[in-house]
């Protein structure tokens, strides 16, 4: 067996189908968001940085800064063990009351990351559940799928963010039947919102639970950033919230909020919660810090949207093919995969602006976009160097402008 | 469906056990190393935590702190983003190619914990292999069976450590198959080693690949801290070598390193490495000063072999029934959850010692234990006070002695 060609070649498809990723390696400069050194060219030019989904600057903030470099010089580097074995340390544990607090849930459980709290957290509540079935948004993230696939229940997919289609499937089942109705409130790659009252309808109507990924949304929609069920007031009728405390609230880790019930017996039954290091004291009392500065200032959220919207019509207004969105994601369509690498390529070298290219699988092949994520701290001038920029990109590639 | 008393009854069953975990939260003292103030009990108490795998106290060493601190200060809060989509600072590729030379691999690709690293990595590469067997040790941690399991691929259990068992199987293969043979160097807790010149000469007679999970053995083990495998000179046997950040290196985090195309591969086609957020480039830096502190330094691991060695000679010597082990993990045998959850609480309550209790499913039923962690801070008078201690609660609950 030549294993060696076998990892060769697996690496030669990718760059075949010009889907290989090149990382780009940033220092980003706290107190100058979104500026960035681009140690992956020579003499490390700086470059404004517009995919970030440090949505809000938060990762920048100085209250958030300065609980992180407090917590070190307090606990130390890490957690020294898994939550059950010394590591479970007192800003965590804080940290949980305020989710839970945030989405007016009984309890909070925090995971490492997002992708493996939607893992840990989905694939332990089917499994508990006998003979669940599990109904899942065709446009699930993959973490979701993850957590689906490993709890090894039956799945239904229902298209996209269809109100009818999942009746139908939920209406073919026995009302007795154990079902989990699996989805996201703002889809990242598209920008579009799930028709969430409409899916509690009909959790109540055929006796399911509903499991609701709040990641982009969480911080940024809702009068205490609690997410698109805080700002339509419907927390109160999502079973599970799962959210991030790496986008908005700009540190690193996952969490759910839920019923105590429901938290302790994914906190007891969970292996990718159980046997795994806690988060470090820092990187909690950062997040800590971040949730509740975002539970009480509407000031990010509210210029945030302003430069979304400001954003999209600027492109629209140049001709450039953005896609229309309720939210702050901002997609710039190309279609191809080698051209999208191209546009984004010389977006970085001639022009000092780094998107990264979003192609398969992370968008359908022929979806390949430019994803622009602005913030708060993008200022107007950068907007206007961003659109004169991509315009003389489209020229220079000959990319199809808007239809 | 009655969701909640689904939950509820889970949850009711395991206190039936006497294994519902409850978490001690910890607030440790950076400077004053295994101190920590107990915020799970009335008036907070200072306890000394004896069940860390903060194993050499690198989570409280000035220089990681200060290197945390600062690139906080530096870089911001968080990564921002996905490795691909702006995440990839400028600390974490530092760290990946220091990762690489400990080990003397190619490359190094780190992940957010170990847990992820071992399920990412072993499904990945199992799955790339065509038809590829999986050998596991039948004492591999809850991470590599999650792996495994992912894989989807055909798994055979060889006796734990058994060389004769794991070629008896490796043998009733054809030569050409692709075959995976998965174990640990430290078992953690048992503290025995493995094997591995006798798996590696297997690995080459049968055309095998070797993944080894070093976690309890890196930055421990070896003249630079590169494991088991360092330390017998094996590392260049060995296929991918996986470790953690979390423990000797006192922070968070996992790692793989091997030749290029394998890490290339993982990081390629690896949904649990993709699909999340970078690790945060203090944590990054503060690895990195860690890495290098132990490559260089033998004191800590010296130091840390004596004080278990010490331990164990005197628990034994006071009649404990301590388990004999090759490494720096102290187990003290109780054999029933619930005399060691009673020992557990009555050393927190009444003498200010915290080891948790280790249970099933950590440890098969009836190998119920204390599992002791000395570190190199761990003075001759606490190990005093710890011994007095056991003998105490040894009597008070009439707690077998040593056979």
């Amino acid at each position: 067996m030549d294993y060696q060609r076998i990892f060769a070649g697996a690496i030669a498809s990718l760059k075949d189908e010009a889907r290989y990723r090149v990382f780009t390696e940033l220092g980003r400069h706290a107190g100058a968001f979104p500026k960035a050194t681009n140690f992956s060219r020579t003499g490390e030019p700086h470059v404004t940085v517009w995919c970030s989904n440090d949505y809000l600057g938060m990762g920048q903030n100085a209250d958030v800064m300065a609980a992180m470099r407090e917590a070190v010089a307090r606990y130390g580097a890490g957690a020294g063990g898994t939550r059950n074995i010394s590591g479970n340390n007192h800003p965590l544990c804080r940290l949980e009351a305020e989710l839970a607090d945030l989405h007016g849930k009984e309890a909070g459980l925090v995971f490492t990351s997002g992708f493996v709290s939607n893992e840990a957290a989905i694939s332990t509540i089917a499994q508990l559940l006998p003979d669940c079935l599990i109904l899942s948004d065709a446009l699930n993230h993959a973490s979701m799928i993850a957590g689906i696939k490993h709890s090894a229940c039956e799945k239904q997919i229902f298209r996209h963010n269809d109100v009818d289609h999942l009746r139908s499937l939920l209406k073919a089942q026995p009302r007795e039947r154990a079902k989990l109705i699996v989805f996201e409130s703002v889809y990242s790659m598209d920008g579009d919102i799930a028709p969430i009252a409409d899916f509690c309808d009909l959790a109540d109507e055929f006796g399911a639970m509903t499991y609701l990924d709040e990641v982009h949304a969480v911080g940024l929609y809702g009068p205490r950033g609690g997410g698109i069920a805080d700002r339509e007031g419907l927390m109160d009728r999502i079973d599970v919230i799962e959210g991030t405390l790496a986008k908005a609230f700009g540190i690193m880790g996952g969490y759910i909020a839920a019923n105590q019930d429901i938290c302790d017996a994914v906190r007891s039954y969970a292996p990718g919660f159980i046997f795994t290091t806690a988060l470090p004291p820092a990187i909690a009392a950062g997040a800590l810090t971040s949730v509740r500065h975002l539970k009480q200032s509407n000031a990010e959220r509210e210029r945030h949207q302003e430069r979304a919207a400001t954003l999209k019509r600027m492109l629209a207004d140049a001709g450039l093919p953005v896609m229309h969105t309720p939210t702050h994601i901002v997609p710039v369509m190309v279609g191809d995969a080698a051209l999208c690498k191209q546009a984004s390529d010389m977006l970085l070298d001639d022009y000092r602006i780094y998107i990264q290219p979003i192609n398969f699988p992370t968008v359908p092949r022929g979806g390949e976009r430019l994803r622009i994520t602005p913030s708060p701290l993008h200022s107007d001038a950068m907007m206007q160097h961003l659109v004169a920029s991509l315009q003389e990109v489209w020229g220079r590639l000959g990319l199809r402008a808007a239809a």
